[in-house]
């Protein structure tokens, strides 16, 4: 056997088309996330959905997952819907079930793109080079994240002895540990791999989890594909935390300041 | 007849119950947009199908609408599925259909919500009162904006001699014409209330339009029924444009700095 094995990833987000259109995917071990799968993966799997239905027009443009309920450990189901489909955009609705119960929903916008007037208003922060950031190291039972490599250059991780910090916001470089050429599902998984802001206000774990994730997909098929590297800046904040909930923006560039991503989210925590 | 006429907002967003559990609904022409409806009255219109249902959980915590096409003038129906409850939360998958073509699909997360370590970490910019703004006219083609009163602190609509501008930011006190106490139907309207930042960033009107709009709710019910006035100061703009889309993020205060909602969308446009 002198072929190589898929990229876990790829595994990961890997979907048998079976009776009725639906799609049948398994959860990853090396994807879990303390409670079920990491949630970027279970997005880039809903996407992927889309992403391989015979009747798809265009790319990406945009995407929300709302997650219901955990995830169990094993097989499940995808259901993808074109709701309408116009002559430059189509609109999906999705839902991932195991054994008959809803886990998750996601609506999706894909679409054919042309040329305007173009600009990016929002430059990428002036950071180092990843090469002279150090790569955090992450605890085992986060396992997902050891398919990731974080350099970050602001708002890491809290540690036992950290203070509480009055600004959310984290800055770090991101990559994929095993070399994967960056596309539209392993972008949606990146932003979601920003770990709970309110860790970081509050110098500690908790439990907390994303209740609804958007992404807005700005770069297309080929400008992902002309990534120089596999490093993307993500930088992502909280506006208000309060009564068990908070919001997080996010933006994601290439190593060159390409903004590939805004995202967005709604997280639930409980303190 | 000595009874007051309901708000024009109230009726605009009335619903129906008909048989299966479908909700039917009719345009308003105070809320006319350029083609169809004001997409802020049929987000508020989707979110009503929730909050009057029957099975409803909590309060609203996030919405997301995909204008999938045209609402034509006159009837429409809603249907709203929940798609899962749990003890504290319920998603909810929404269609707003008219003749047997989606025109909008929606989903919703309710929930309930409970003290915790609370924070607003994005401060409401410094701004001069309303009463010492001027308020804006209008074309009389946008119809559904005579219904709000607007006064822009920056980035009003762009006239005939102005310069395209490199920040496509505007800053606004909004509030119903007619008065009316802000709830989440009212606030939702608000957060599609921008008007495209295309045109302020090119000094012009153009074709443009939302594709998908999310809304997260930090204030809860009661949060709303304190606020003090009718004015909300909403900042909006966009972070890149490319290739006939944009995405624009907004914040909406309370007078008192209290940070209402945070609301997204991608946008459409065509130069």
């Amino acid at each position: 056997m002198s072929e190589a094995l898929p990229h876990p990833f790829d595994a990961a987000v890997a979907l048998t088309p079976a009776a009725d259109g639906r799609l049948l995917g398994r959860t990853h071990p090396d994807y879990a996330n303390m409670v079920g799968p990491f949630g970027g993966v279970t997005a880039a799997a809903l996407l992927q959905a889309v992403l391989q239905h015979p009747d798809r027009l265009g790319d990406p443009l945009s995407l929300t997952v709302n997650y219901a309920g955990p995830v169990a450990d094993g097989e499940f189901e995808i259901t993808a819907r074109p709701a309408r489909t116009n002559r430059t955009n189509q609109h999906w609705i999705l839902e991932l079930v195991q054994d008959g119960t809803v886990a998750t929903t996601a609506t999706a916008v894909f679409g054919t793109r042309r040329e305007t007037w173009s600009d990016t208003e929002t430059a990428m922060p002036q950071v180092p080079a990843p090469e002279d950031v150090p790569a955090s190291d992450f605890p085992e039972f986060i396992r997902w994240a050891h398919n990731y490599e974080m350099r970050f250059v602001e708002g890491p991780i809290p540690q036992d002895d950290d203070d509480k910090t009055p600004d959310s916001t984290s800055t770090l470089w991101m990559r994929e540990a095993r070399p994967r050429p960056l596309d539209h599902l392993g972008l949606t998984s990146l932003c979601d791999a920003f770990y709970p802001r309110v860790f970081l206000r509050q110098a500690r774990y908790m439990a907390a989890g994303t209740v609804s994730l958007t992404i807005y997909f700005h770069a297309d098929a080929a400008e992902l594909q002309s990534h120089p590297d596999g490093y993307v800046l993500g930088s992502a904040r909280a506006h208000r935390f309060t009564r068990g909930y908070f919001d997080q923006t996010a933006h994601l560039w290439s190593r060159t300041g390409t903004l590939l991503a805004t995202t967005h989210q709604w997280v639930y925590f409980k303190d």
